[in-house]
């Protein structure tokens, strides 16, 4: 079966080599894993019956959150959409301009840039260079600084505000996530909210607009939302839960590495490098 | 309109900052474009009525693009399938294991391992620093190079060709295209031999397999081939035409640094730094 990469799960004990970055997940202890809050978790579902988790970082951008929060918790988002989706780019989601309705009382129409910040010390650097700054991890998320300030960064899958031009900052009302190679010059341009934690196929793998930037014509019914939740807002038993690996532990370095530097029977060559946006932590449902 | 960067289309005479990358192609002469030959070109047909374009690569994978030629042109693949996707990863192509016929006569059933090869006086290097290697392009295709060797790089949209573990280097039978994040990890492991320049979306946008592996339990109808054929076995008329912009050109140094360096009213800082897979040539149609 010519699986590209099938070699990773058919390792035996007689050619093992260093573990893979799957065996350093599989033998990961319960401490290297933390929990993801669930007021931070927002479920939306789709008229197609899929699903889709995202989780905030109100830590990085707690302005925009706390208006994505109320635009949640108000149901201002119930009926939004899907309303880009423009290949190996980004998915874009809220109303279309014509059917946006005013914004629910409390939320800040501009807010301020929350593009980047004072360098944290909990920035811990990832060991490998990096094509555009210095890179690395703070508490679970993939970050980058200067030295004079710190962001975080357009991976796969994270997500972001979308906006028109500055000094807009854009609401939270249209949100995007990245679907292919990261557009790492978006970042310090644009605030980003979150991540991706579950269901992330149920936005990338949407037909592709076909207007301008990829924009729809008209949304399609798929695509459509049915619910917009927090998951902090479901009752216990329904509540869908999350972890996501310790980026300052032993394991997730030992993972990083094995990542950096693959071996077992499939890999020839070891590349000895790896960027950011290949090194983000790993998530999984809580078991 | 939270576009995104709809800015880029709203430039005006009055405000017009350096050329964004956009200006820097609808400026570009004619002789900055190269015409891409008809017999590298591969047409595949999908059951659903779409259709997607492969360039292949000859001078960099010989053996196995020959492979290729001869399972098209001998029809071997023409009800083929999509096989396999998995998110953030690959698609990949070709027939179930149970329903794969024997190769056709002319095949090299493991043919040289074409991960690399010596340095070419054509490569070209980007200016900018890569997280992997020293990175550019050598006539047109992204590459990379120690010094010593030179590859090609899996970037969004190229092309390799599945194997299982080595010295199997896969006949050409299955290959797979990028979809996400470039899996730079697999380079200089498996011979990549061309790219993805048209119906992109046919290939990324398809529903993400459920098996290990982002495997389909059993290929859907909708991406089962209907025809593959090499666009130089079409009649004249009938021949999609493509041309890359050429690498070596001052046109492309100049999109390259508009790329790196964004500017107008969208954006507020620019990165002064690109990746190779941020930095692959532009393709289009022949106008």
């Amino acid at each position: 079966m010519a699986a590209l990469g099938v070699a990773f799960l058919a390792l035996t004990a007689a050619d093992k080599p260093a573990p893979s970055p799957q065996e350093v997940i599989d033998a990961a202890p319960a401490s290297a894993w933390k929990d993801i809050p669930a007021e931070d978790l927002v479920l939306i579902r789709f008229k197609d019956g899929s699903s889709s988790v995202l989780q905030l970082a109100p830590a990085f951008a707690p302005v925009h959150v706390a208006n994505i929060k109320t635009l949640v918790k108000t149901g201002w988002l119930n009926s939004a959409a899907l309303i880009r989706v423009q290949d190996n780019y980004v998915t874009q989601w809220g109303y279309p301009d014509a059917e946006e309705a005013p914004l629910p009382a409390g939320v800040v129409k501009v807010p301020p840039a929350e593009y980047d910040h004072a360098p944290s010390k909990a920035f811990k650097p990832l060991p490998y260079k990096d094509s555009f700054s210095r890179a690395g991890h703070v508490a679970t998320w993939p970050a980058a600084t200067d030295g004079k300030r710190q962001w975080l960064v357009h991976c796969y899958g994270m997500i972001g505000v979308a906006r028109d031009v500055a000094p807009d900052t854009g609401s939270g009302s249209q949100l995007y996530t990245v679907i292919g190679q990261a557009p790492r010059a978006l970042d310090r341009n644009v605030t980003l909210v979150g991540r991706v934690v579950a269901g992330m196929e149920n936005l990338s793998a949407r037909p592709r607009g076909t207007e301008e930037l990829g924009f729809y014509k008209a949304p399609p019914e798929a695509g459509r939302f049915t619910s917009v939740t927090l998951v902090s807002d479901l009752p216990a038993s329904e509540r869908p839960k999350f972890q996501v690996m310790d980026t300052d532990s032993a394991t997730f370095a030992d993972w990083v590495k094995a990542r950096a530097n693959r071996s077992g029977t499939f890999f020839v060559k070891s590349a000895g490098a790896i960027d950011i946006c290949n090194a983000t932590a790993p998530i999984r449902p809580k078991p």
